[in-house]
């Protein structure tokens, strides 16, 4: 679950997913977006059931669903088979999982896909931050006795010039703007040697791990990924942090997939149930 | 769940069904025949992940599921798409539920459909055991020289003459056999009636109690019982014991449906999580 300014966008859905967000204390109705990477069932055989569940709960705002196509057809037939009387609107957007393209965008925000090599058609989704206005500093616009209908100007980037002719320089008027977060989920997907091309310099990353350097041919048979793999990809990206996850059941202890991602990108974290990254 | 002789036959498939049976060390081996009683989520959303998750564990006996002819289609197109090389045979065996029929027999067993009157077409499982033959009382026939070749004369009810004549009834020769065991499951209906005609005498009754005698609009409603209506059932079908169960979630204390019940028949029980009955 991605939270943005009070916004819930969901990313893959497994069975048990209500059940989950009833645990973690979520708010049903904060979610209006969920984005599907593919269509193998622990990403998506939760769908229904929430979808059902919102429907009993009184939902009333519509719930965008993105998903390779051929998820809208299955989808329609368990809505008419289940849900037939629901009291909202189930909107599915089709993407094209081959192609980089912005598929959702609002006033601070865009998603964008993440071509991934998988065993069927998978996308990642990249999540950025628009970037926002400087914050005026209030002393300065005093001091220079700047009249109200400047801040607009000021905030996009203008000087100021005085009665006097003297010029102030923007960066004397402003504190920089925040610089925007971003969030990358890649999963589920083989080593991709160039995919950290469209990674650059990302907040978090969050890249599959299914295997260790113990598995590698594993990892190649079936589209997945090592520790060392992903690693390699947030070093190629200089991401600020790299997140593992979808570990193959056989670790019973996911150590030994930090230790051999940190010896490529050293700052690592294992991704666990309801754990919380704050950005 | 139902087991018998070793054979686990189960009862409606909600989801979060594949980690609920994790929880209970059930072995997904023995599940050989599902019965779906009707297509609302809470019955069968957990099908197709558990479907999958056997073939994944590498299940390569045949799965039988018993349902409405609808779910046919529907389940096909999920195993389309998601279980395109599952190791073991999914056979959708399609039941109508508006008819008492044999739907399952194997030697020690029949399972038949009881019709039951809810929202979309719906059926409860009648499970009976066979009557098993009458065990022999060694000691008599020892005592009257009975040959081993003249043993399934005698279990099927035979006397014996002996050589001087005279006749021994069988019932000296054998011990009774037990009385066989029967389970009726109903859920989800409303208040039939005539109900009780098709479950007289069962060993236990498991009849859904969504409300109390506060709601008994409610039932009416949305075609569900009042403990007090699953009651009269079992008190009319006479059976030995009844099982509550799927409760409204505005009863925090099922205590409510339990009392009421039990004024009109005294041996109710209320259903519970991982619950184990022995009959």
């Amino acid at each position: 679950m991605v939270e943005v300014r009070d916004k819930l966008f969901m990313i893959d859905c497994g069975e048990g997913t209500q059940a989950q967000l009833r645990r973690s204390k979520i708010r049903f109705n904060k979610i209006g977006h969920i984005f599907i990477s593919h269509l193998h069932g622990d990403h998506c055989f939760g769908l229904i059931g929430m979808i059902s569940t919102f429907g009993l709960l009184g939902r009333t705002a519509k719930l965008n669903i993105y998903a390779t196509a051929a998820l809208g057809p299955m989808l329609q037939s368990q809505l008419d088979m289940f849900c037939y009387n629901l009291g909202y609107e189930v909107v599915f957007h089709p993407i094209d999982t081959t192609q980089q393209a912005v598929i959702y965008e609002d006033r601070s925000l865009t998603v964008t896909t993440i071509p991934l090599e998988h065993r069927v058609p998978t996308c990642g989704f990249l999540f950025r931050e628009k970037p926002t206005a400087p914050h005026i500093r209030r002393e300065k616009i005093d001091f220079y006795h700047i009249p109200t209908w400047q801040i607009a100007n000021i905030k996009a980037g203008a000087d100021w010039t005085t009665e006097e002719g003297k010029v102030i320089p923007n960066q004397q008027l402003v504190y920089p703007a925040k610089t925007p977060r971003s969030y990358a989920y890649c999963s589920d997907t083989r080593y991709i040697a160039r995919l950290h091309e469209q990674l650059k310099g990302v907040t978090t990353l969050y890249h599959e791990s299914t295997y260790g350097d113990d598995n590698v041919a594993m990892a190649e048979k079936y589209f997945h990924s090592t520790a060392r793999q992903a690693a390699q990809v947030a070093k190629d990206a200089s991401v600020q942090q790299l997140v593992l996850g979808h570990y193959s059941s056989r670790y019973e202890n996911e150590c030994q997939l930090q230790d051999e991602a940190k010896t490529v990108f050293e700052n690592t974290v294992l991704a666990e149930e309801n754990m919380v990254i704050q950005l």
